[in-house]
């Protein structure tokens, strides 16, 4: 068994960074830091077709990873149970049929993809000039003040943000965010958090009028991310309690904004400002806690996970929002391109 | 010149009541209370084709809506500045030409073809007994708390939503709300809002895994509605303060859930508890209050609002955020159909 | 009631001929000749949104032809009735419902939003260099031998065509199909024939590999046209008894092209060589003389045309197959343009 | 190396014939008579997802073949040159980059992936009572006529079409048929071929009005295929001969259709009577003869295919042909019972 992609439509005659992606991948992968969950999961991916010689051939670019000990692992005891807060319900329901083993396609391992197909997409933005940077500002009520949204650059070196367990650049915050998830483990429980993504030098004139705003179809991307319960765009909901004389952002008088309330985009089409937003992530549902359930027959039964699963996801969700991010934005970039 | 738009997918055979149509059209109209912008838009539909003899025919739907004074009216004044805030400079970078009459496409005024598309795909979804509500949960920093969010049924009358002005059931929060609105309009100002729905008796198995999940179309849909900032489903931002063992719902001995944190999805399938969400709108962009900007050319200038605009959207927002969901909701119940 | 469209994704700021939309549009138009329909239609197209002061806005373009007479015209007798070979019975099963005024959407009457639509993406092509030009080849059995396909021109010119009144650019051989219209006719009868078509100076690398090839979009597009029962490209059904090394296209010493037996794509992308086809059409159905049918209820009884339907339906069809043609082009221009 | 596909959208609990999959796979593999190529492809299907304990699961169904030996291989002869009539000289320019190996993505091997999307489909509609069948009705010149289009059942038995190495059911057709096929093949040459298809059993109302009508849609798949420069349906460019008053289907007193010249759809949807179209197939390009060509920098030079090439392809082409067609049914079906 295996879980992959299809990457179609990508630019030909790109020369991916393999060792980028590895990194890349690397940041999501379970395994990395004490932190996160101690499972193992190797993430080579092979790629099936359109890579050529290291360059992208135009043609789809087909990748697997391999689930290396997928089969050797006993997941009997999912079969007959519908754990709390998870697919498992809904997919018996719809399908009439499951796969049990690890979640199927429901399992946060799906994200792998997303980060291989986003990660190359990031290499060919980053390569027009196109930045994008995602990191944890907040872990449970502890959050982070951003700073610098408005200004048209990255706010935090990748160093400061690789510095961080948590993937916080700012260390005080990171600390306290840090002994918090130590200590909901220790309890046997879980904690949600949020990530902040940033993407600067974003041409004018990206997305599309009415129905596939730029903001709607990042909204839909986030929103297809496991666990995900929310997004908001600039000042989001602080923004429904601001008048509009203090959110409008005027112009100088050199024609140069004053400020970014707008995220970057206005009537859902890019500006050229930076355009950054916020993902809100829920407590993992698997936790060591026993918890009340039902088995697939209705009667009721407990669960309780095993104690290898992360007890704060966030750390490595920054790279799938990063990866989302550039799959949107590549999407955006050809189209308007097909005009030009 | 009109505006307009084409249903398609729509089943055939079913008969359509204009007169509620046109009541829910009416809950968008400008002009329609004391609190929201007097400007006359008739918002008279014409259906052109896909309906005949009162029913569907399974063929496209298509409808205009005149505008009646667009010609007489003189919108040169918008012809040569950019709005703070406003798609103006936005349309004009991507596209080199610009409809400047009354804001052209980015005009919120597209939206009314979304509520008559919305109002025909809500009855279909009504005689299913899938039922959705829309309200205004808060103005500015005022908020009003939710009840019953979990249950199985809509929260409020449609007679306690309509009694407000505001649009919010709570009349003691209805009244302080249109206050804030009041005092914001005599400023020349505007504020920004929140609107809360929740569909009931959505069956279980709507939406598809991984890209298409049902809460990442809600939120799609929600994210192209001018002025939207947000969208949280369930708990939302809150949830990143929770704990796992306390935002997991679980089930009782009798096999039914005791909450519905998860807000009617799982694995971005609906598990046939009632979904909820609430979406965020900034303030209106358009005041009274002169504001800072440049013209086309670059060059410092003012502009200040005509006085007719709204100094709050959500009353007349709540409409299009119900229109929207059962667009989405329509779509993923006729996608499952083909597989039943 | 009105028949119209919406086309999407065209691009901005460009002028439209519209004189030259109209002489476009006429040549669909019934009643233009003695040779076709005296049914008259007056084709007079509104664009609703889309083109502003001349130009495209690069926002959808919505038009609409009203259908004047419809009202007061008598459709009764279709009610109940099963025209053979005719979508009637289909539209009945399928739908549950029919609109029988006119034949509803089976109409060949929709085929003046394809002119419409298609005339603009014509114009826009024209302007890149790249012409269509469409002609009847065959009437019947009388079928005009085809010159120049090879070569990287239109074959005729546009007064040869309009010359004849059933579109075949050889008059000797017009004056022979008309006949047989025309003695058709006569007999209360239809007849079939087949419209070829050239598309020049393409340029290379239009059109996607393995499923959304140049061609496969192409033959979509022309089977999608009421009548359509098959289309070749190049040889065609003739290159069936071809050998490859008669039909295989070789380099001369200059490493141009001998020869263009791949009309113009080769392994479905555009090669920059011309592009040929023809499209055939069956006789039109409905006909004067007495036939069997059944009425709604299954009983057996008799129908014949009311006598000023088309009895050779390919003169008025050149447009229709031209602007099929523009469309699918245009389509495939813009995608590689995304990339360049 | 390798290819695959990702079928996305089958219904779920459909327990796959391995065994018959595997039967279809070896109709369209190299090397299984003296009359096709005797290149080795192994064809091992590895199925990666969507399929569990047998029966699928609703969700996307990967699957990966292996090309064993394709490393191995050399293929460094076609680097730098453009076979005639081949995609290379077309990629090369849309891409600027081209995988040289065995003509990489515009190789005909591609359709081993079409033939197991299509052998699922093609299951799946047999266990709804829909059944297709594709056989060789002409080689060169030598043309079967063929019988009972008309009629409501396959025409011949799988026994009958695969007791023929060319796939044509007539045995005496088949025996000419072959030997012209090996003359060819002494000449160092190819020749062309039709493959004629039925499709029985097709519930009523299948197939979308205008653009998606049920030919188109089929004629699509149809020249997706390599090598196809034709399709027609019912009785084609032959249909063009004939007057109305014969080519219309009249329905007996019983209200039975007399005759089926429609060939199954009626203004583009399924009428309930067999689909059936021929589809045309050109010389395979690759020859043994010498032929003048370009290399990539434009200079003449000769270029002689190696001989282990199918002198004519139409025999392996039998299934990619009913494979297409059931992906396109299958569709349609599905898209049908979503209103049901």
């Amino acid at each position: 068994m295996a879980i992959g992609g299809i990457l179609d439509g990508f630019p030909s005659g790109f020369e991916i960074d393999f060792e980028q992606l590895n990194l890349f991948l690397s940041k999501r992968k379970p395994g990395q830091s004490k932190l996160v969950t101690q499972r193992k999961e190797d993430d080579q991916v092979e790629f099936l077709s359109g890579i050529f010689e290291g360059k992208t051939t135009g043609t789809p670019i087909a990748f697997i990873i391999r689930n290396e000990d997928a089969k050797s692992k006993d997941y009997s005891h999912n079969k007959d149970v519908y754990r709390p807060s998870h697919a498992d319900f809904t997919y018996d329901k719809k399908y009439g049929i499951r796969d049990y083993r690890g979640g199927g396609r429901s399992s946060a391992r799906e994200t792998v993809a997303r980060v291989v197909a986003g990660g190359l997409a990031q290499q060919f933005l980053a390569a027009k000039g196109i930045q994008m940077q995602a990191f944890v500002d907040q872990v449970g009520s502890i959050r982070m003040p951003w700073k610098d949204q408005h200004e048209s650059k990255l706010c935090y070196s990748e160093t400061d943000i690789e510095a961080s367990l948590v993937r916080c650049p700012d260390l005080d915050y990171s600390a306290k965010m840090q002994t918090l998830i130590e200590e909901t483990k220790k309890n046997g429980d879980s904690i949600g958090g949020c990530i902040a993504c940033k993407i600067v030098h974003v041409p004018v004139g990206l997305g599309e009028p009415v129905f596939d705003k730029l903001p709607a179809e990042l909204g839909k991307a986030m929103l297809s991310i496991n666990a995900v319960k929310g997004i908001e765009f600039g000042e989001g909901f602080g923004a429904v309690e601001m008048n509009g004389s203090e959110h409008n952002d005027t112009f100088d008088s050199d024609g140069n904004p004053t400020s970014n309330n707008a995220a970057g985009t206005l009537g859902g089409i890019s500006n050229g400002q930076p355009i950054y937003f916020r993902v809100a992530f829920k407590p993992v549902a698997t936790i060591v806690k026993e918890q009340n359930t039902i088995d697939a027959e209705g009667n009721a039964t407990t669960i309780a996970g095993k104690g290898r699963h992360d007890a704060c996801v966030v750390p490595r969700a920054v790279p799938i929002v990063e990866a989302m991010s550039a799959l949107v934005l590549l999407d955006f970039y050809l189209i308007q391109n097909a005009y030009s």
